[in-house]
């Protein structure tokens, strides 16, 4: 039998639904033995995993939190509850260091790889669902501007589906140098717009590019407009605009056809 | 001036909330001026319009609802959030009829344009995305499988974002006469899958088509799988799973160049 987990533990695990003990603690709480298999085969550093007594065959993941000296702790259904952050808790939970957010002088080798650039996101099912269709096409550099939602919110993470644990470079840095960075190691750098070429008459050569993804309803920030080649996905409809997640996939699945 | 909104109405609006009473008085409720205008741009029948004092400058709307004859109803701050769906309410609503829901054998012609056959979509905000990529695509022919998520459920109006009201035909039907009905018209009858042909190999030669997209976990229903042409997006990264939105929006762009 596991030890039970302490009220003092049940208290901080379910503060850590906001962002300020994020950020104080610098660790941030999964749900689901998907999303928990899913860290563990990415080596993710797990502080514990935390289950109620509803959870019952998890033979596979016990074993594997035995053989990664990860401690198990249980909880009642109602702590269960209260450190989730659905309606619905999954009962079993746990606790993951935060990933360091880089600067991209950090960066020794980028490998001529994609970049991902969201500029102000702020909505954390967008912000998921972005980082899920990168890793399903391989692009594992994100860089993150100050105006983004944090990337550990529940939300973000939940869906996410396991491609926080999928990136190599989480970076942020100030947009001169962001810009900076590309032109000195010639990528190209496009960004995803209501106006400009059409994705279509884009020649792309290899993987050396740069996608820069807006805001919802202001868009690209004037300065990444300016140092960008503006690129855009056709409509015909009657719609305004696409949402960005969806000219995300779109764009991301169109670059990196190579 | 204008009249007052009475407890028991803003006990409605409140009602349409849950899924019963919208079915019960095939009515539903929508939020914010953008809204609003979209769906009166769109012909759309609006028993009347409601709104807080804290809604100062809507004159354009105003204007617009008197040249319709469409009743405008104040309401306090406090039952603005009661009709609301959201944290924050907008503080002004209208409520609108349902479009009626087809059956196939309803459509006199349908111009051989394409159709996206929606397979139990469990997601309200997947649901109302997907509808915003078929208008902005220009694919206004949708069907829903009973297993779906309702259209009108509030997070599928507010992600759909006005495609509510451009689409021609919302149609439900069996599944065996909805594969008869595009065997009979000649249409090709794709699914996104995650096997089957990559996208890229697909010779579009015309608009008769019709994409099926399945449910979040359990993906294309039996039958549908096995009356259709299967096809995939290639991912190359650790992700198990594109989001259906994301597939859906990557497919139809493909799907929409001819």
């Amino acid at each position: 039998m596991n030890k039970f987990l302490s009220k003092k533990e049940v208290k901080f695990l379910s503060s850590l639904k906001q962002k300020k003990f994020r950020k104080q603690y610098n660790e941030f709480v999964i749900e689901g033995e998907k999303l928990i298999f899913e860290s563990l085969n990415n080596n993710q550093f797990i502080k514990k995993i935390v289950y109620s007594k509803k959870i019952k065959n998890f033979d596979k993941l016990r074993k594997l939190s035995s053989e990664k000296n990860i401690p198990l702790h249980l909880c009642t259904e109602k702590d269960s509850q209260r450190i989730s952050d659905t309606k619905n808790s999954q009962q079993i939970f746990a606790l993951i260091k935060c990933n360091d957010i880089k600067e991209l002088s950090d960066i020794k080798k980028h490998n001529n790889e994609p970049f991902i650039i969201l500029d102000g996101i702020s909505d954390p099912g967008n912000m998921g669902t972005i980082l899920r269709t990168c890793s399903w096409f391989g692009c594992y550099n994100i860089i993150i501007t100050k105006e983004c939602v944090e990337i550990y919110n529940p939300k973000t993470v939940r869906s996410g589906m396991g491609a926080h644990f999928h990136i190599t470079n989480i970076l942020n840095d100030d947009n001169e140098k962001i810009i900076k960075f590309f032109k000195d190691n010639q990528y190209k750098i496009y960004s995803a717009s209501l106006s400009g070429e059409p994705i279509e008459n884009l020649k792309i050569k290899d993987k050396k590019w740069a996608l820069i993804l807006g805001n919802e309803s202001k868009g690209i920030s004037k300065y990444f407009e300016k140092n960008s080649q503006q690129i855009h996905i056709k409509g015909i409809g009657k719609m305004e605009s696409l949402n960005v997640a969806e000219a995300a996939s779109i764009v991301i699945h169109y670059l990196s056809k190579i």
